[in-house]
């Protein structure tokens, strides 16, 4: 058997998210029909470094299989690409060593976060943006953000579906960018909890509204109580970005 | 009753193009449906300044009607968002005088159409650009861009539901952009055909791939015959630019 580490992208809007479901269309369960049909009904399953919500895309998803087919490397996107539909895609492949797992090897991953900050709404970003007709103060967001850097307890920044027991986190790094009529919000940290990078954006659009001053980032993860965050920014703005390996 | 001229933009992916059709979703019929709800159940007609097929994009369509409401100028937008769905969007309003009309006085279109020059596939992009994995000669392209400037007899540009009798139309700029990993055709004309865009794109791009030599352009006009151009690019790459009136 051969361990096969590949790089997805996909356009959420028309998925249920990540995870597989037995009645919903989800990444995880179009890999794995196009993985049983390049083995001809071998099931294959995958792993993958975590799961996205409903809407969330992806860039740089890693998943992992095992396969008893010897394909050069480079092959394996274009046998995805005839099967798959065209919202998922396989981008790149590599062999890996057995001891390779897509979920439980990250030691890294950058999520970024697109908020389109005009007055008009634009059609053609509406999955892909969070469109917030408010206007927002850069500085005191990037002050702000300053503030989440480092190793906290995020169980003020975790959803309610948050399972793990752990929920000490560290994040290296947190930019608050302009491109265009877009704001970019990019986070790189060890690990995130279900829900966090959502939460984070919310309470730092409250700050760029001033709803909140940047102090009160140090005041929510101080609480470490689930909800003190406040409302987390909607899914269709939040891209997996990178996941990082040893 | 008052005459509003709106510019409108649409998403195409999830339309069966602009025309009103008895059951299919169209950008008309959403437009009508809004209007409809806005005048409290008065059907009130809307005029465009032609149509565009399905999968096809508007950043500037026009439309007109007559109102009997007297709403501020730039609160028409704000109504229609509250109504419409999230894939048209009407970029704003402004009354005009009676003899107006939406699709007779036109002097001018500009079109687009955006092809993805790229091996790998983008599932972002993937309903907003023609995905063409080809290498593509853009100089080539120019040269055959520039044989199309003028007035011409378009019949051999015609796709096959072509009505009008008068099939001379004169091209004022036919522009080959490279944006990044895109190349915009970008082609400005006193008025088109049906698919004349898409079979003029299309055209260019077999001169591109170099399977016609860029004065084919010439030839193919001079045959005067609907067929004649080759395959027409799909859909979802062209976008309705602007519209222009005296």
């Amino acid at each position: 058997m051969h361990r096969v580490k590949c790089i997805v992208s996909y356009d959420g809007s028309n998925f249920a998210g990540f995870q597989i479901q037995p009645t919903e269309r989800t990444v995880h369960g179009e890999l794995e029909k196009a993985l049983k049909k390049i083995h001809k009904g071998l099931e294959v399953p995958i792993a993958a470094s975590g799961r996205t919500d409903a809407g969330v895309h992806a860039v740089g998803q890693v998943i992992h299989f095992d396969t008893p087919l010897s394909i050069e490397a480079e092959r394996w996107p274009r046998a995805f690409q005839g099967i798959l539909p065209s919202d998922v895609n396989v981008r790149s492949a590599a062999y890996v060593d057995s001891d390779f797992h897509a979920r439980f090897g990250t030691t890294k991953k950058e999520y970024r976060y697109r908020v389109l900050a005009s007055k008009e709404a634009d059609v053609f970003r509406r999955n892909y943006t969070y469109h917030f007709y408010h206007p927002l103060d850069i500085e005191a967001m990037r002050e702000a953000a300053s503030y989440v850097i480092g190793t906290h307890d995020f169980t003020s920044f975790s959803g309610s579906k948050t399972v793990v027991e752990n929920k000490v986190r560290t994040i290296f790094e947190f930019d608050v960018l302009e491109a265009g009529d877009e704001i970019v919000f990019r986070v790189v940290g060890n690990g995130f909890l279900y829900n966090m990078v959502r939460l984070l954006v919310g309470a730092l659009l409250e700050v760029g509204r001033n709803k909140k001053v940047p102090e009160a980032m140090k005041d929510i993860l101080a609480r470490k109580q689930r909800g003190a965050a406040g409302k987390k920014a909607p899914g269709h703005g939040l891209y997996l970005w990178e996941v990082g390996y040893e």
